[in-house]
């Protein structure tokens, strides 16, 4: 891992950045836009007057304001960290007042929606170049953000096929300098992927969290004492933004659906093999998962640290 | 949360403590006995001569063996750590060489089973309290240990309806002196507890990562890649030994399968809500999940560093 905040930029990559949506992602991307020097002018917009409010007293940005319009006009890059379900609306906001060759991004974890969403609304010239930073916590707001958010962390671009090389190239570069590596797929193959890398285990996640709740033969006091046997690690993505994670499942329904059609299927087989006591089918699977762990830690994407570092090791 | 490493004894609870299977949590134990004085004697057993080695050269205790009945002889403590599955075959080769009143315990994460297996070779006059310390990381084996392990966790006792008291009492001093909240239950309940908040967890856990690892449509390294959508915090859990893991859900059978069945109904739920788009089922459910960890982090049983700290957070 690098401990550099990606690039600092003796010239900025663009003359003016607007972000749409200043919760946990948008208020990072300012943060790391304004350290590494990713734009000239910052420029922040939210529906909510209460986060412009606190955005300022944040000095997040140069400017906060809630009229959308007003924040992308003469912007050379606008970044929309809304969610889901809500680009189509700010889609149509801002659309008449983009600037031809303006390039119109987004950072949601649903590509072929946010296309389907935003393309109509964007006029002849502007670069419609969707992104998904694969990064974030389980905090939402303004002040859950950080610049270091992205760094080492991967950031999808899903170009259209005819998309202009040098306007992606341009973006790939903002997300390089904002410490991020990146990668380009297409919108579909995104929406497969990221439904088994973080869809269907957020709602795993929610549904044991609710399961839990709702046992009459456990108290919740007891699930939370003794939540230190493994449950707790379900609770972190359980506890995640219920407006976005919403707007991704409905968005993202037909993959989410196959995915978890899968993990089922697999479960029926494992639950089988509990109840007729098949131990080598268990040990063979409980020992293949351990090696994928592995690899991910040796990719840089976790912490080698035990228990997640909860615990400070003792040497003795 | 305390920041002291439980209580120091002045004068060692037992005379001579015997930990047989020295992995993660007998080794933690070993440590957490030297460091508090819990036992004035530390016997170290283990059927692996090269754990043995090991436990002789981190000096965890005062002597290791692979000879479990001369381990035992003497002792006014003996406490299994072992997988589940292994404490027949530990009972029936120490059970002769136990003297009447000797406090003989394990660490089992199913309790039930243990009862079953160990009572029959109990000698008359030896108490059996079984007990249950909510507490581990990922990683095996006596390099794995540390001595803060059980700070501030749950250890639970289940105690026969017909256990000496001052058996009980004397157990449970060891546990809070290891720096554990105590509780007791019947083995019954313990078990189902511990489904929820525990086994089923890691059979979902281990479940998702082998089901992403037999996809064809998305390739291990994008899953790899991509894991820090929220996959990754299932592989922590799924990376845990597999011997264990095996042996819980082979001598938890019914109360795993109960829980189960809860889960995947509460799943088929959620499934239909994708399905059907009932944006306002998911959102209630998302909500509900988020409390729960607000009341795990109050508790103290986990940390509230965004993404279990991962990151380092950003003043600006």
């Amino acid at each position: 891992m690098s401990d550099t905040w990606g690039l600092k930029l003796a010239d900025p990559l663009f003359e003016k950045l607007t972000v749409i949506g200043c919760g946990l992602i948008g208020s990072s991307l300012l943060r790391v836009a304004r350290r590494n020097n990713l734009a000239r002018q910052l420029v922040a917009a939210d529906v909510s007057p209460a986060v412009c409010v606190r955005v300022r007293e944040l000095g997040l940005a140069d400017h906060a304001t809630s009229d959308l319009a007003v924040a992308v006009a003469g912007a050379d890059l606008v970044i929309l960290c809304v969610p889901v379900g809500a680009n189509e609306s700010v889609g149509r906001t801002i659309g008449p007042a983009l600037a031809p060759g303006t390039i119109v991004s987004d950072v949601g974890s649903v590509k072929g929606a946010v296309v389907a969403a935003l393309s109509p609304h964007m006029p002849a010239g502007v670069h419609l170049i969707p992104a998904h930073p694969v990064a974030g916590t389980e905090h939402s707001g303004p002040d859950a953000g950080f610049a270091t958010l992205f760094l080492n962390r991967w950031c999808i671009l899903t170009p259209p096929v005819d998309a202009d090389e040098s306007a992606v190239k341009k973006l790939s570069d903002f997300w390089t300098a904002a410490g991020s590596n990146v990668e380009t797929m297409t919108s579909e193959h995104h929406d497969l992927v990221l439904a088994i890398t973080s869809h269907v285990p957020h709602l795993i996640a929610y549904n044991i969290v609710g399961t839990a709740a709702d046992l009459e033969v456990v108290t919740q006091s007891e699930v939370i004492k003794f939540s230190a046997g493994g449950f707790r690690d379900f609770t972190r993505i359980a506890a995640s933004d219920p407006t976005m994670w919403r707007d991704v499942f409905l968005n993202n329904k037909d993959a989410v659906l196959e995915i978890l059609g899968r993990f089922t299927e697999d479960l029926s087989a494992l639950q089988r093999m509990i109840r007729w006591g098949d131990g080598d089918g268990l040990f063979t699977l409980f020992t293949r998962t351990r090696n994928i762990r592995r690899s991910i830690i040796e990719s840089g994407q976790e912490t080698a640290a035990p228990d997640f570092g909860r615990h400070q090791s003792d040497p003795q």
